[in-house]
């Protein structure tokens, strides 16, 4: 019997996952499909709830706005759901859905797959929602010597930096990028549209700096392409999916 | 954005549906995909709920056992199920679930690619069930001279006789299969399973008689093998899908 998969968002039509997990269903040979699912936020518990009572349903990746939402109807969550209060992925058990969050983990393991050492590194995260939560979970885990964070919303970036620190990250402090900055990550959506500010200035980072974004599309933001033409390295969006593919699919008990 | 469709049933494995909407998608290049859905009986409201949620869900077949209770949780329902009390193509409206009924007219349809004239002629059915309702309702409709019923259990095929005659179809009576019949039609579920018993007994049946079938896996029945060591015509059970295809397309608003 074909395993039913989803990824559900709005807007959907940027999602790459279906493409990554059905070229992987195939390669492999398993009886499944991922299919994108576009869903409001009214919606999300309803799809959720009648998700679950399709036998073959399998799993759910969770992308942009849901996350948090999703992690407010699990039965169970992981300790990285816990801290962050996000989610991107589900999967049915008896008592509900499960969920875990595989965002940070892909994005530090996208960077340490460039030979990259985030050991003792200082970092910047600008947006402290659902994507940034993730990757600052994920960096401080790595022990990074510390983590700038900033947001559009002060309290924002506030209120996370709280959590970091009451679960034992201390170095944790809020600022923007600046010259000390080894890694700048921007964790917002800004850049998906051609007409979108920058998220941050790259003009004062220092030469040997890297910035990393989480947008997926475009491939090549305009930050991305700002801090090349300045001479920095540069890390596209992609390879936070790319690099937490395999722990999404070990997730939904594929072989 | 991708328009999802499925199909509804349990179990699931063996339908056909999948694979011809999903080939006819590729062909006239519609980003579309329909995916199997494994549902249970109890959980059928709550999955037809959580469906009209996902704002890209598109339209749903309906298949066994759901076919009575999905005509149940429509908004809108067409004529034919109404009479029927089966539906087997739902699709999401600002309303509800908008459902229609495509198996008798496709089973008809098939009859009529091999050139068959239905009119006039004395047609049996055995099974008083969804897919006999439908059946019986599409052949009436095209002014056969007279329908025979049946069913294992007798209050059954009485029931579908007398709501048949309440909507003015007078030439129903609950016979089995004989000698008069030109058109004999298994509308059981009886020929799925290798050691079915047959659902009627093809000796009694004259040289030129027509057996049918609507059950789709396997193609040839053990009752279509029978008909056919005894010199009789068959009609296998996967026309009647192939030929509704185009009007659920229809129905389900694609190009």
């Amino acid at each position: 019997m074909t395993k039913l998969f989803a990824i559900a968002g709005d807007p959907i039509a940027q999602v790459r996952s279906p493409e990554v997990f059905n070229k992987r269903f195939q390669e492999q040979g398993v009886d499944a499909v991922m299919v994108p699912l576009h869903i409001t936020s009214d919606g999300l518990r309803t799809v959720l709830t009648g998700l679950l009572s399709i036998k073959s349903f399998a799993g759910l990746v969770i992308t942009i706005p849901h996350k948090a939402a999703a992690a407010g109807l699990l039965s169970a969550k992981s300790q990285r759901v816990e801290i962050t209060g996000v989610a991107n992925a589900l999967r049915p058990s008896e008592s509900g859905w499960e969920g875990d969050l595989f965002d940070g983990e892909g994005f530090a393991l996208g960077l340490e797959a460039t030979g990259m050492v985030l050991r003792e590194r200082h970092c910047s995260l600008v947006g402290a929602g659902g994507a940034g939560a993730a990757v600052a979970l994920a960096l401080l885990d790595r022990g990074i010597a510390s983590l700038s964070l900033s947001d559009v919303q002060p309290g924002k970036a506030g209120a996370l930096a709280e959590r970091l620190r009451s679960v034992g990250y201390q170095c944790v402090r809020l600022a923007d990028p600046g010259d000390d900055t080894d890694i700048a990550v921007n964790a917002t959506p800004l850049g998906m549209n051609a007409n979108d500010p920058l998220p941050f200035d790259v003009l004062q980072l220092k030469q040997d700096a890297i910035v990393a974004d989480v947008v997926m599309k475009p491939a090549r933001t305009r930050l991305l392409v700002e801090a090349q033409g300045r001479g920095l390295r540069t890390h596209e969006g992609r390879h936070m999916l790319d690099c937490q593919v395999s722990m999404i699919w070990k997730f939904f008990g594929l072989p």
